[in-house]
């Protein structure tokens, strides 16, 4: 099966969503940076600035991890529960970003629900591997059977 | 349309480009943890070892951005500004991460010049799938029109 | 020649094994957190904490570029040895964390494997992606030669 645009624009339209909200995070840090006098190379600082830092360090940190699992879910599986997955875990992290910058503990509801649709991510992608290498052994797609119950 | 190696190959090229200088920013982090005796895990030491470790951290945490706007710009406009855009990022990031060694103020125009290469890769980016998605819609592409007035 | 999910099913296992890896340090860190008490976004603590935490982050940071260099080299050069050393990598990486959280010291010997993992990956996808501008320049491929020698 060739891999054509078609069956990852919607993985494709999150990603480029997913550009928009990591620019919008690296913004806060260099407003950050100036509204509490932090000039880099140093990272310490009041604690308000230290949660816009930390926030915006989480949420890069786990952004390859997004992308591939996403892409992943979205080329062995299929696009439209890999992007849906994804536009969530970005809603979340925005959750997250904001509820961070107010206070630590409003971090972690919408932390939870990130990694909750992270790890769904990765499941689908694991999903949609080994069904690719089962349903060469065994021929028979349980992946696709299931797909077709979704109109998929 | 079926992707084909032959319409990433520059953006290919300039990924395996960027390997080398990310290889490159992490030595220089590794000779400076000696120079400066800084063993790990310690990440604190003298403002010279500390804008060496904050510049290769700053290159390493846009890197996936990088990565993901060049090869989503390559695949979804063309790779030929894709992979020039993505090229000058790379030039813009040398001087960015040696300005940054001698002085921390030195590091802002190449990072200001490569910021806005990154924003033009997401810009290209999001114009390649929104034009992807409307071509179907209207049956014309606005994007290949322009392509064909660069030759492309 | 179109990419197809064949010429890269192994590169994606071994890509969905990283997200169970990295899921797997991402877990550490959390329960280091709540052993040694030490709240975000604090990331200064007792010397065992920053092992854990800078044992996490140094994977974290390889991350992306692993997952390119291993992809580069799966689809400009071939799967097999993408995916084997993409697997050696991890195994390095398992045993760099786990050496890295008992000792400092420990983590030098698998995170030198590592590292020349990840160059070998480097050198495969520059040779393949070399190797794809050459061969149309002078019709033979010398990459395609050596693995037909190898039976790939």
């Amino acid at each position: 099966m060739a891999l054509t645009l078609d069956t990852v624009e919607w993985v494709a339209a999150v990603t480029v969503l997913s550009f928009l909200e990591q620019a919008h995070f690296a913004w806060q840090v260099i407003y950050a940076r100036r509204r509490y006098h932090v000039s880099p190379p140093r990272m310490a600082g009041p604690p308000e600035f230290e949660r816009v830092s930390r926030a915006q360090i989480n949420c890069f940190e786990y952004y390859p991890l997004f992308l591939a699992s996403m892409w992943a879910a979205g080329v062995f599986l299929h696009q439209v529960p890999a992007s849906v997955l994804g536009f969530l875990y970005l809603v979340a992290r925005y959750k997250y970003f904001h509820g961070y910058v107010e206070a630590a503990e409003k971090r972690l509801p919408p932390l939870y629900f990130a990694a909750a649709m992270l790890r769904l991510l990765c499941a689908l992608s694991t999903a949609g591997v080994v069904d690719h290498f089962l349903s060469r052994a065994i021929g028979y797609s349980l992946v696709q059977s299931v797909l077709h119950v979704f109109g998929l």
